[in-house]
């Protein structure tokens, strides 16, 4: 394999490339008429972590692992702490959880009741201690509340209480901590969700402070819309705090990223790098996806591959030309060059500089040639396999 | 409460009005993300059935109960169909269920496998033998059945496996009996469903014979489809087997019927009665539905009149006037024709004349004022509540 | 005729409401496939208003008619000014155009080039002594600007362009007078839109200071968008400046408002009256529509009987009782209190309470007597019908 | 330049690649707010074919023009004929056009009005005419007609003057020729299109006969519309025609085709190629495009060169590969050979095949050094230049 004559210009940045795996896609998932189970799903925290260390041991892209609370809550954050590290992996963002109590039916932190919405505060303040114990910098917060009927709840007020609700966590924040607050267009809510666009994850996180940002998730949208345009703003506006990265066709499908339009992504990324957001540490990476009929570590595999190649991909878009062309006003000339960077396959190259890094130049291969996929299914009989969802 | 002018003449077309209801929607249902649970769910088929009785004492609307199999398997189906008559309802359509077994993760009737087809078709054919025992006429097919990666299936070979599977099924069909298919535009699964539009269910059913017929759920089409359109077309074409009235504002919501958006469900009765398709026994109206945070029979209650209301208003336009307005290219005056009917409010003289038939004016009310809510809420106590998906 | 028990309540709140006419929906419109012609189009502005007073003259709604410049443009304003008073209404909003000169093929506010960025601010500043000249409070600007193709333009710097160009018109403005920034989901451009949502509107007028307010334009979002959630929002947030009404089943449709979801535009004005968005001269109502295939007058008419209408529902709301089912978390209780507002026929109401004061029960009727339609179609020939679009 | 292992064995299927150019796509579009011109756009059909065999000249893709009646009358079709074959292309499929006439306002072929009805068949038949002068097969059929408001039209009997419409001019069919007929799925009617998806168009032309087929034009479709399962379902069922190719990222927005998803192009050709559409003189492959913005003529080349580089990648998917994936349920493996052939950069082995058949490498570039564009904007100054619309 060869090395091509622009590959070797972007290969330290490809090297700074961190992707955070998500716990929670390492158990099983799937969509409310039925989650499939897999032979080898982890049982407990401990083996997700085991797992997603697999994906950063074959791509050396994917070193921090994001907790779910209540779903990876130990007895002693410390030692989880502990063996992400002998694992080679850190614990990154937790990520809160107010949807899978009775309680929450109607809200959280926009909940009516002062005392369900102290509850739902009090829920994200264990999350600030669990931070502390495992040096996480980001607290995650996706709402899934909202209202199913027009009239069923008041949208104003609700918003009104999610600033209050929002101003009581953000003030617990350690000097170095950040509350990202992620948007979703709808799902479980079906008339109204109380944090529905960029808009108002904006103004509700700049109502906050500088530590409050806003977290993109790529499959929360409505159709036709132009991600990449929400990414330049955020960035513009210094408030683009993290992506979860995954892809649809049709709703939150929550598929493997770049598996549904492999061009969105690149688009995304040339984005994010016209913002400076790429080697930002203000701008994290993380994947968001479930694994419902695919083997759960190879998909996380491929996904880290497919971001890491559209960034390739979008490394080598020649900006000094595309520049050019654009002010010429030379419509096709400028999308030639965007299209160039695009389709050029950056595969063999890539598995060469892997190579040369001491990593397998196809992790996906490695990874299934291990028998580490086989020893899990043997080992994880009995006990509960970890799930996501109800 | 008086009556007025016009609609007497719609009361004897009002009066011949059934609504079949889905024993599912007396379960509890939920998201992928949580499934709440409510006091007084039903554990079994016959609570189910009692609970849908209720809706068709204070509405005269529901005098039949869709099932579902295997969620309403029970050793004696003629002991069920006693029940039910002596709750004064009967059992209608039959629903087969091919998405909830891990045998099924990657297809059923259109599996590669020819042993999982096989599997799948003899539940189909255990459902036929369903109906023979509780006397209903219809055996309705929703396929689960398609992929979430391009490439992952052959489309192709795989719709030609569901015509044959299909055809089998058919063939075991009685000379009263009928099969109807459903389509869905995404979900389960993500990138294709094997039988996504109407196009597809019409093609399939045509293959068939004259007794398959197309299933139109108002909840399973993409954004913008012009549903009275289809309605209109499987008609003209008299493919129009059965509705699954539900509402939805982003995806398959399942929300009550009319609740999303009531103009359309006007415009599709509109279509409906225009095209020969109401009080035609060929045409079953069926409700779909999940009520994952409101009470279950009021929810059922709401949609039955929800559907009454409106094709009472269909009932009242005044089609003379219109077709001599469209034939006149009056555009604004058809359309004031047209919409003079939608903005007829009905209830006063629907109360009127569900008490002149001995129905609560209110059925609702009455409901609510039973005490049978509060009744099952105690009695109801212990065992599994009935619940749907996963 | 009889008023219903409710009604008087809100009579007073609807004999406030005013709604501004476009000048252009007097003109042709149509597709980019056809514009269609009609008899008694008018030739000029002055014709324009004589026929926008016709829909003031019957409904009592509409007295000040939005200018489109240069579409609009005259010798001396202060005689348009004079003949607007004559018929009866006012000069309103001034609406900027800077998508039909060839100048702007790539772009006028954001345009990379210097010169033609100015010209267009020359144009904003042209309308703005416009504005003066009329007495006018607001400018409005609907950009058309954006790209077709990925990698023809750089976002990010049109964006800051956008800000710059902004900045130097909004310090144009006087105490009294508004800036008005629309957004557009898509359409004329196809890729991207510099203004594509709210959010972006927001930003770049929050970055201007209060006299800078967002339009809405209820046609201009992607499909399954919740409006009224934005409207909540925006009034929220201080930033709601005016409404553009209008209605779609698919993209920018222009159709009359009220006709594609009469219950969305229900759900709307519900909330702008919740947010203190009803008779508040901060939030100007406006249509702007296209009559394609209808009268242009009548469908004036039919477009503010319908917001007057829908406002007469959603005034008849009983918040009290709302407020209490919704605190009780009584979902299908809150939803029937909802619906009840929006099943209510108030026509009749609204007829005996227009010859209350002096109006004809029946507008469009009294319209279509009148002989003007007739009498345009004859005295109108000759000269070039104004048109819109291209 | 060297050629790539597998790309011989695609080259002989690669040669036989047609793509028929629209005449239209030489003229200037726009869309309802501006049409800009250009210099050196065609002032008549024979400019129009003088610009279309450019196309061919340098990528060898393009023999034929499709003609567009009336914008392209001329008198005598014989000659035009002969100044195409001067110029090294042939006439192709022959457009009618019923959206420009005034009495088609309101319908053409579903028009209540029997002479209107028949002034739009007899423009068929005289289409026909034009056929057996130009030697062309195909009638291509595009039907502007439908509504803009709920009520304005009976859309069942305007269905059914549709059929007998066909019927009249299906019987007027030489023995080896062809009708097409185009679905829509909205635009310019708002409310409801007459054929607006492809189960109409099934329907229709299956009630015609065999010499009846449906086009598939890649922008008429619903957002998230699977239309890779269209063709896979349009092939098996033998009723595939033709497709009209194009992009698009909200509504039809005729850009180049491949310009916004080039991956869902990718998907279409590899279910052509399955489905034995590919090289297959029954499945014509056409552009329908609209240079609003880029230059016309490097427009088109742009266009055919992205459709034969992703039918190339199609062709090089390795379906035994992909079939045993596929049954071995391996999701991850399936979709990685899929995505394999997608992401293989074919472009320099496409421009060393080029020149090895007498072709330039790069056709864009050729072109652009040729000197005809500065030519053309030269010479045709003075007279009217061709326009798209209105």
């Amino acid at each position: 394999m060869t090395i091509s004559p622009s590959f070797p210009g972007i290969a330290d940045q490809l090297a700074r490339q961190q992707i955070e795996l998500p716990s929670w896609a390492f158990g099983n998932s799937g969509t409310r008429f039925k989650v499939f189970s897999t032979p080898g799903t982890p049982r407990d925290p401990y083996e997700k972590i085991a797992d997603a260390a697999q994906v950063h041991r074959y791509t050396g892209l994917a070193p921090t692992v994001a907790l779910h609370i209540p779903w990876d809550l130990v007895d002693d954050f410390a030692d989880l702490k502990r063996h992400a590290e002998e694992h080679g992996v850190a614990l990154g963002t937790v990520n809160s959880n107010t949807f899978q109590d009775d309680d929450y039916k109607f809200g959280a932190l926009t909940h009516v009741d002062e005392k369900i919405r102290q509850k739902a505060i009090d829920h994200h303040l264990q999350c600030i201690d669990v931070m502390h114990a495992t040096g996480s910098r980001d607290l995650k917060i996706w709402l899934a509340e909202g209202s199913n009927y027009p009239g069923q709840e008041d949208m104003r007020s609700r918003q009104d209480r999610l600033h209050d609700s929002l101003s009581t966590i953000y003030d617990r924040l350690g000097d170095d901590q950040r509350l990202v607050l992620e948007y979703k267009f709808f799902e479980p809510s079906f008339y109204h969700t109380d944090v529905p666009d960029w808009g108002t994850s904006y103004v509700q996180t700049a109502a906050l402070g500088d530590k409050a940002m806003v977290c993109l998730d790529t499959g929360h949208h409505a159709p036709g819309t132009n991600i990449e345009f929400i990414v330049m703003q955020l960035l513009r506006l210094g408030k683009l705090g993290s992506f979860d990265f995954n892809s649809r066709f049709y709703a939150d499908d929550d598929l493997i990223v770049g598996a549904a339009d492999p061009f969105q992504l690149f688009r995304i990324l040339v984005e994010v790098i016209r913002g400076g957001g790429y080697d930002n540490p203000d701008v994290a990476f993380m994947l968001d996806q479930c694994h419902n009929v695919e083997d759960k570590i190879p998909g996380q595999i491929r996904s880290v591959l497919n971001v890491q190649e559209m960034t390739a991909r979008a490394l080598l878009l020649d900006r000094v030309a595309l520049t050019a062309a654009q002010e010429a006003h030379d419509v096709l000339g400028a999308n030639e060059i965007f299209m160039d960077a695009f389709q050029t396959d950056v595969r063999a190259d890539l598995a060469a500089w892997r190579e040369s890094r001491g990593l397998p130049a196809n992790p996906m291969r490695a990874y299934l040639d291990s028998g580490y996929q086989q020893q899990i299914a043997e080992d994880r009989v009995g006990g509960v396999q970890a799930g996501w969802g109800a």
